[in-house]
């Protein structure tokens, strides 16, 4: 049997995750970008299993159930309406995660994100029934370990681990936070504290920042934890793009999002940078999240090659640092088949009307605020018509 | 039956294309970056099929066969060695185009591009051979119509469409070229008055420039039939990168080919104005090439949803102009779900330290020259040496 | 005696040009910004006469007189008050111009520019009995030479040029048009010849687009002289601001025109880099219009050093390529000091919110058009208004 | 009698500074960009006569001595030789300050600045008497009041207040740092505190960072000396460049500095609402450093007009907002004539093969580095080529 992915790390090994699913699913056509649920587990598992299994071929030592945002409570929102039960959902994505690992050596993680019911302010008993459900299933299925991912506030992460943990289970835990810490101010340092204090063996972040601004927050995460004497692994799985303008609440705050971010996703190159920075400041799972194609895996795997001493079989079909370009027909092309070349490069956004950063929406509201409350029915054309008359509008900007 | 590809476009229907194949699977893993060549769909049917049924899915009319550079002589090329045959790989790429196709109401296109061989200086009837054989394939496995496509030189794409011809199946035709015209300086409204003498139903242009620029040159190969006193169909499947900053060569010479194209990406949004812009001129077969992803397609298809009468599969998972976002956690992100919010944004590239153009390479080198002589041995040291010399380094610019 | 501006050009000198005087006195205080007229010339004399000893320092070879937009029926154009007439305003410039001129061998240029007159469709008598009552002026101060500058029409330069010529004086004729030719469509070469044709000495360009599309311009209008059989002298005085983005009526369309081109103007490397293409193009009346600060005619005269065999004087306070850096404070700076650094340097813009192209206006009104006709009175309210529900605004835009 | 600054300052009045003259004389060929010594003062007396003029009628109500770097042990450094001795020029910039300042209502401000001696680690003994020689001309001249100015380290400044706050005239001081304090690391508040201490009337910053920042890092001095329970008056001079890339070194780090800035200049639209906010933020004091043209401080004037009750003399050739286009020949132009297109536009840099940030350099040396050592002679050939070997190249970077 596969070692587990303590035993992994334990043993200073780098575990490599896979890619965010509902962004990748959403430009292949079975996600709908609002709601973000993944019913498409259930409804067309043949597009979930294959990207699957190229985040496999491209490395990924884990393959994360596909049931983000699969919470009863969530999938209600809204107005939105599915065909599938949230346990007909998460127990297909956990059929389809197991049949792909088994076809290479991979482990199964099962995953709880954060709830519209805290947002909405429910009890922590309320709260934790949400997550025990998801649970039932991952232990019915026998999921290798669990994953609470996508917190914007450490309490309700410490919810949820405690919920995970008592499955006896290892449990990884990352919030969607950057450097200036969670929604109600708490510092990464301490956010981290907490979060090994609640029971979880692996901490990080994921999602909302860019992956070097992912790295520095972890690092500031291990430094806390080591600072108040506590020991952990450490866990990166940050975004596929660039995001220098982001404000605390990252990527979502940005005009772009989630219909224009194309001109920010990462090169490969730029995936390579992302594995050793992370590496050297002594990250050893490293994986990603929205925005991450199988390829930006494939990179992290490449530039690790030689630590974790196999390159992934996608390789098979990438020469390393563009080597591949040597059988190119145009020679000019072929004199790109080097690594400095694409090292160095700058990369042009093709774009000279538009700008290189932009200024983040910054409503400042979080939980318990009026309109983050969570409704079953759709938003009333009245709702929308009140948010477009407070978006917010600097009068007057300057550079 | 299906009616077939000439009888729509007569009725004046919209056929809509599908995307690149080769960019799309080599990000998932399953195509090399260099020698660019389609053994997957031998190799590895499902990535091939589910990229088909993505398409098909998001509205494309056509399945073209994944046979882009499936010539013998291209296979063999600088040192890429494969476990299959060219007849294999053609062959399982017009079975996999018809088993998606017969999914919904699509026609099967089977596709041949340039060769090495014309580079290299072969004569029309060396030519011409590699060109039957991959057709015997197409005949054998009765594809509906035929597509001479990626043309550099229209002298190679009339040798192409003539071989073609005489099978008697309607006869589309594409130069990758631009408003300068082909690598022998042939003006888009000759080269396209050439194409249609030479017997082609339907012609234009693919790939190397971007969406805007290939309506462009449509044009004027449209303007140019009509002043020869000719009847043709136009077609249409450029890039999903913008290039403003292309020479004559499009693409390839732009220094972020093909690794480091990512900031250049369409959005959905300026797809829908391309889709909207090539209709506007005429041109009624709108598809695309490298970078195109299936919700590329998608907004292609949305765009001319009253057109067409239909929307595509896919839109059941994808609001029009961004409706879905109303279902959105975040309020301020619900009030992007509107047309006007995504038509007026300008993205940012998040890259404050990259330019919004590049200076492409220019070696001026064409058919006939050495450097661009086939071999079938890899290429050696010393030749990547000398390529690393003659690299182009304006020793002075400006901006 | 200085010999005259033939002489020298015949002798194969370089002649180097002043730069522009209302924009240079706008920032300094003395020219509105708007009517553009030149009234300070009697108003702020000390001013001018700084502005023109600093142009002599730096290497100025001509003093033209501050007399750009000093006919009277553009002085009273629009509301524009002056406490000075026309004549005064010419009588002083020249008196200006050489005093200067005296304390260096500098010659002295009066100059006469394109008429509102010509645009209300006055008759060609009309128009030139304007560029009679200035050249009286120019006259009974005995200027060296004279030019006529600014002209979008080359019929009214044409004009222009037989009243200068009647003096016997040797006459210099330059066009604000850029490779797309005059406002009625007629291209530079054609433009060349008739402007030699009519008299003119000295051909070229100046003002409305940057200095490599002013050099591309004249090229084209060398090309065509030649082609002609007739001979001339060539100049160029371009502004020193980017225009990549102008159409064919240049900068004044940019949005930026007149208060926000701070971003776009040339560093003094650009404009070394400007003069060597230039004379390298056979230009040997290398000037400049608006922008051109002091710094940047230095960076002209020190670029062509070794060609006229002398420093200007300014170039004691100026290390060439950046030597002087050498007596700098910090130690990074000092390692600035060198060719090669300032030559490669890409500068950034530090506006990471702007753009770096902008869409120009695009009215295509020109010549005879009721919004260009000349009126005594102020812009009415009601004209305003009406101005502002016509501009345009592309209700749809892609990049 | 004009009343002083400390009275004009107590009773709520704005006092306008004037803009940085070393950068301005530089383009205009009469300062050498690296040793920024001021003998343009006797050596060319009526261009330094000439930009005094033009911020006095641009609204400055401060002459500001050009004296900067006019320290003997400056004057004589890294093989800078000049024909006049400091006191020579010290005393001709008072006499041309007060000349100006009389045509006007102008005070004149006598000014010391940062010395080599104190970076070559000299006494505090030895520092204070070349403060003390310079303030001897001061005195001597009857300058109205004393800036101490452009200090690096917050110690020397102390030293220098010390000196000058013995002759009982108003003294102001102002750092040269950012918001992360001085190259000791004492932060903006800390700094102001000790300034305050030492006898400073006014304390501010100026020069090394963008309006924007300057108006920041005041706003925390005016912190820190409010949480003291000290009093002071507020006071800005800033940079006329933008420089959000900066590290705490401000724009000296920059790879533009000092000759390729131009992108970063400000428009008048963004002084006026650097002035604003610098009112809002209870700065009083606001004038500006290098890159000020008087067009700037006349922005600054306007911008304050109703709050100051006056208009400034250079008003008269400029429209308030850009009502003078009214009077513009082109009616696309005249629409231009209101505030809210200027408030709203954001330039294009009009360079799209060029980024909107650069890495500053970051050698990290400071007070007592070798590197930082005076030296009379001049940098020897040996000395330079060590800079160049060990100036900072970053091997691998990411955006």
């Amino acid at each position: 049997m596969a070692p587990g992915v303590l035993e992994r790390l334990d043993a200073g090994e780098v575990v490599i995750g896979d890619g965010g699913f509902v962004f990748a699913l959403e430009k292949r056509g079975y996600v709908k970008a609002g709601p973000w649920t993944p019913e498409a587990a259930a409804e067309h598992p043949e597009a979930v299993r294959q990207l699957h299994r190229e985040f496999l071929r491209a490395g990924s030592n884990v393959m994360q159930t596909f049931t983000f945002y699969a919470s009863d409570d969530k999938l209600e929102n809204r107005g939105n309406t599915l065909t599938f039960t949230g346990q007909q959902i998460n127990e297909a994505a956990c059929d389809l995660a197991r049949e792909v690992a088994s076809e290479g050596d991979a482990l199964v993680a099962g995953g709880v994100s954060q709830t519209p019911s805290y947002l909405s302010c429910k009890s922590e008993d309320e709260v934790k029934k949400i997550f025990k459900k998801q649970l039932d299933v991952f232990i019915k299925k026998n999921v290798d370990f669990l994953i609470a991912e996508y917190f914007e506030h450490v309490e309700e992460a410490e919810w949820a681990i405690q919920v995970l943990k008592a499955t006896g289970k290892p449990v990884a835990a990352t919030l969607c936070i950057g450097p200036e810490g969670d929604m109600h101010g708490v510092t990464p340092g301490e956010c981290a504290v907490r979060l090994v204090k609640a029971g979880a063996d692996i901490v990080g972040v994921n999602c909302h920042f860019d992956p070097m601004t992912c790295v520095k927050t972890v690092s500031m995460m291990k430094s806390g934890v080591e600072k108040a004497g506590l020991k952990a692994h450490y866990m990166t799985q940050p975004l596929a793009y660039h995001t220098p303008d982001c404000s605390c609440q990252g990527f979502i705050d940005l005009p772009e999002f989630p219909f224009a971010l194309e001109p920010r996703i990462l090169t490969r190159w730029e995936m390579q940078h992302y594995a050793r920075e992370a590496y050297k400041a002594g990250i050893r799972y490293i994986g990603g999240c929205c925005g991450f194609a199988p390829y930006h895996i494939r990179a992290v795997a490449e530039e690790l090659a030689t630590e974790r001493g196999i390159l992934p079989e996608a390789s098979q079909k990438h020469g390393v640092w563009g080597s591949g370009l040597e059988m190119h027909t145009k020679p000019w092309v072929r004199a790109r088949a080097r690594r400095d070349y694409w090292e160095r490069l700058k990369p042009a956004s093709g774009r000279p009307l538009c700008p290189s950063m932009s200024t983040p929406d910054g409503w400042g509201v979080t939980r318990g605020h009026a309109e983050l409350m969570q409704q079953k029915e759709a938003t009333t054309a009245e709702q929308l018509r009140q948010k477009k008359l407070s978006v917010h509008k600097n009068s007057r900007s300057i550079q």
